[in-house]
């Protein structure tokens, strides 16, 4: 029994899909989301601007005495560096492991795809850990840059035209690659997977990363005996919190049932 | 004669169309161009936090001892306050007041469109500009928060289907309301200005605002008779400096000829 919250980052609200996966698998626990609204997207920064944020992040989440650690955005799960990840000073945990082992056991023809912010595609973290699972994988990577603006814009319904012809550009060379199952990289994904399951056809097994990191989680909970009690969600957040109240509640298909506040980046 | 520089900022890379046509009016004068491109876009942030950013950002350019400091974005020019405006301690202009005294000496019916980012058409600006010049004059403003990104990642074709319909979700209503006159009031637009005008059709005058800033700042300059000579320019931006030339280039058309520094947001 453990009642030390769950701490959650994300640059800013794509994580809240892998939240509303973790709200539901351990409805439980208390989390802290911590959303850096202020400097996001982090999908389109470079190496070094991310891994200074990564670190403020981090650093800010510690305060909370929190029993685990999450990065529930893809761009920082592929960007961090061990040193980084070690500096949260408990367990901490990523949706690129996940996500990879889960697609790794869902692939029956061996070709997986990626898609992903430019960001976290030009690591080759993707690559790299599917080859240390599954060296003779072939593995297909796509950055796919319009897709978080178009999901934070709303420009998510099931048959949007526009969504739909973007989703086409970006995955028509991952089709052609032959996989059969697409990692979803990024935690915005989710929020269209209709329109990119219709696109890739009903043969492609689609890899939800936060799901996955949500499973992965409790796995850590179970492993450590480590489960609490309360429920609550408390959220921060670096920029206005009545516009992330709002797009929260695109995000979560729900309010975001906890206490919003504001934090100063200047502090982190 | 004032061979001082002028200071031009912007939140990434969309003050590059003004800096095109600054250059061109003014080919002999020294320009130092600071892009807060760890932090992009401006055009969807609170208000506080843009006044934070904005602030950071004049106080980086008084370093240089410029002549005349310019806002190159539609964003903060809507959102600034007099006290920061004042704060550059030399004459400052945004694109607002430029942008709106050629759209009112333009439209022929009194009917005037805006398109510009969220946080600018929420300030009300654009509206009370114009009532302050021409009380009658009846304006239809319109949020467009997917042009930065459309245009940021490329989708500028004159013949883009994707960029062309997300114009039309955004421009039907501005069409529908009469106007003649269509103010640009953000500088990424400009790059996809061939395919605003179709939409809008031939009889709409389109205002270009960084264009509009840049013959204001000809006039101040002549003014002050504080021409300079040089004719170089200094780029300073906040994340990686080989991502900001290759899309710079986008921007003005050119490689960008001049030095790219970096500098750390944290010493703002």
């Amino acid at each position: 029994m453990d009642n030390r919250p769950i701490g959650v980052f994300d640059s800013g609200v794509g994580g809240l899909t892998a939240l509303k996966e973790l709200r539901c698998l351990l409805p439980e626990e208390n989390i802290i989301y911590f959303g850096d609204t202020a400097r996001l997207p982090y999908g389109t920064r470079s190496r070094e601007t991310l891994l200074k944020y990564i670190a403020q992040d981090i650093a800010f989440l510690r305060r909370y005495d929190c029993k685990l650690i999450l990065a529930a955005c893809g761009t920082v799960s592929t960007n961090i560096t061990p040193e980084l990840a070690q500096s949260a000073g408990v367990p901490f945990l990523g949706v690129l492991e996940p996500a990879v082992k889960a697609a790794c056991a869902a692939t029956k023809n061996g070709r997986i795809g990626v898609i992903a912010t430019p960001s976290s595609i030009r690591t080759g973290a993707y690559q790299q850990a599917i080859a240390n699972l599954q060296p003779s994988f072939q593995v297909t990577v796509k950055g796919c840059p319009l897709l978080v603006p178009l999901v934070e814009n709303g420009f998510i319904q099931p048959d949007n035209e526009i969504t739909e012809k973007v989703v086409r550009i970006y995955l028509d060379p991952v089709k052609e690659a032959g996989v059969d199952t697409l990692i979803l990289g990024c935690t915005h994904f989710p929020l269209i997977s209709k329109i990119i399951g219709r696109v890739m056809g009903s043969g492609t097994v689609l890899i939800d990363a936060g799901e996955c990191l949500a499973r992965q989680a409790r796995r850590e909970l179970e492993k450590r005996d480590a489960f609490g009690t309360g429920g609550n969600t408390s959220y921060f957040v670096t920029d206005s919190t009545e516009d992330f109240s709002q797009i929260a509640s695109l995000f979560l298909e729900d309010s975001v049932g906890g206490d919003v506040k504001w934090v100063n980046i200047d502090s982190l």
